[in-house]
């Protein structure tokens, strides 16, 4: 927990080519910014899911990668000192008696924020529930949707559920690890690595674990201390499991997360804004990226690029309502070009 | 005169940056395009006015030129074999029984187009025509606004409007050209160089050509052939100088052109346009970039590149009512890989 609060012209939630790009906008009107990600390093999608892949639709780059993306975009964000706050993800937000707006993330960083630009791309990723009945009881306890330390789990008796490559990975490697491993899938094809599909087969006809065709209905235990699994099995019988740890893998999902609750205006889990300045329903909160919907919206990271610009001329309104907005171009404002060239 | 009439999803009126890359958002959605631009090479203002000059806010291109960003949108664009025809105007657009438009330029190029795409820029420069009644009955046989040939001026008795660089050198260069030259300016300062203008006060000085103080009023003559520009001296007095040839040099301005006369609304001479799919009030004409203007509207050329793809959208929707867009990422789809690697 950090005492201090940061004061900020802007600050941004999501540190993806569209939240980086928006230091730039709101650098050239002298607005500065602190940028929050969930995730370990900036860049979002573009390093997370296809830091190889190419890219052939930002204007003007023919060609090029997730990675040399967010490079260039970081490069051309230098000589506005942009301070990035990774690995965290923004809690609460509330408004301040001033109107500016008082920002909290779960690693406890504090933020004075004049203006909110929500640019946090498809949202969070998280892990997708079992439609298990009361299964939050045991969340942190004795229900985990990642494996964080294997050694955690020596000695366990675990149900783990689920048919993709993490059910099959986290089957064959705490096999040796665990007291027991009982994998549960509702059949018997799987979305895994037909390698792993067999040698999980293999343990399974060998006795080393158990592998039940069905689904889990329920958790019985205490005070977040699991003791059974009940499985509904395909054969039409019910079993129960004993079960110190139940892992559920059933993929990510993506959900807006604790944004959801900030009385935004949504539409179908999408932010809508207008298309002036990309604010959203409350002043002052500003939305942009693929996050946000309006009319015509295709998730482009171009067209995040152009919400930027956008979005920092009403911020600029909104920060600095004493001063003239000078419209200038970099191509021929030398004032601008000092700026850029402090790098 | 070409009595071959093109066929052509989209016609494209502009091939500068924001032009050329509606190319490439129409070529990702199967639609062939041709491009008219008044200009004698693609590029608009990056290539007219700033080849050699930096740029710094092109997303993703920290640094780069007129010249280089048009040279990268060419080579993306390649694969979609944009048709060029350079050095012409658009002058007439109507529209057809069909729905479709027929559009016809200064050079009898014509073509039968699905969608007509206005991406002109800041309009077509032309000369300032000065506050003279009728003098549009004189333009083109007595009134010039550019010289395009010395030798045409021989022996004229000429008389220049003026107080700017134009002005001055035509002066300067038809002096010993021309039967007699007379310079008319409002005031005795210049926005020209001032080694041009003790030059010009020199030759008055001498006798061999005349200036005066005052501004020119009204043209006699008949049938288009000019005999007297009459002068509002500042002195007080009016003189009537005979004269064969009239040069006013009153700098360039920005004009919509023929565009003005196509019905659509003008909101400042620029066009309005929805933010759905940049859309003019006109359906199946299409206004992007610096020319268009909405709620929020930024010239900038990012923004063009973002009409540019929302455009595309309903461009295609018009064009191929029969099919159903699917909405594919560079990224990913190996579909659209396999036409941007046919260059």
């Amino acid at each position: 927990m950090n005492d201090d609060i940061i004061e900020t012209d802007a600050l941004i939630i999501g540190a993806g080519p569209v939240g980086l790009f928006a230091v730039f906008e709101l650098g050239l009107l002298d607005l500065k910014c602190h940028l929050v990600d969930v995730l370990d390093k900036a860049g979002g999608q573009c390093i997370e899911f296809y830091p190889e892949k190419p890219i052939y639709d930002i204007p003007g780059l023919p060609e090029c990668t997730g990675q040399s993306l967010i490079d260039n975009l970081q490069r051309q964000i230098l000589p506005f000192e942009p301070v990035f706050h990774l690995g965290q993800l923004v809690s609460a937000l509330a408004r301040r008696p001033d109107g500016r707006w008082d920002v909290t993330t779960d690693a406890g960083t504090r933020f004075n924020a004049g203006v909110v630009v929500i640019a946090a791309g498809s949202g969070c990723f998280t892990p997708r529930r079992p439609p298990i009945a009361d299964i939050e009881a045991f969340e942190g306890r004795s229900v985990f949707y990642a494996v964080r330390s294997i050694e955690a789990m020596r000695g366990r008796r675990l149900v783990i559920s689920g048919g993709g490559d993490s059910a099959l990975d986290w089957t064959l490697n705490l096999a040796g690890v665990a007291e027991r491993v009982t994998l549960v899938h509702r059949r018997d094809q799987f979305r895994a690595a037909p390698d792993s599909v067999r040698r999980m087969q293999e343990l399974a006809a060998a006795g080393e674990i158990d592998f039940v065709l069905g689904e889990c209905r329920g958790l019985e235990g205490a005070d977040g201390n699991l003791s059974r699994v009940r499985i509904a099995a395909n054969d039409g019988g019910e079993i129960a499991v004993p079960a110190d740890r139940f892992l559920p893998f059933f993929g990510l999902t993506m959900k807006l997360g604790p944004i959801a609750d900030w009385g935004l205006n949504l539409d179908e889990n999408r932010i809508a804004v207008d298309t002036e300045a990309f604010e959203t329903s409350v002043p002052g909160i500003f939305s942009i990226g693929d996050i946000n919907t309006y009319p015509g919206k295709l998730k482009l990271i171009l067209s995040g690029f152009h919400e930027a610009a956008l979005m920092a001329q009403k911020a600029f309104r909104i920060l600095r309502p004493e001063k003239r907005l000078l419209f200038q171009y970099t191509t021929t404002s030398t004032q601008l070009q000092k700026k850029l060239k402090t790098a």
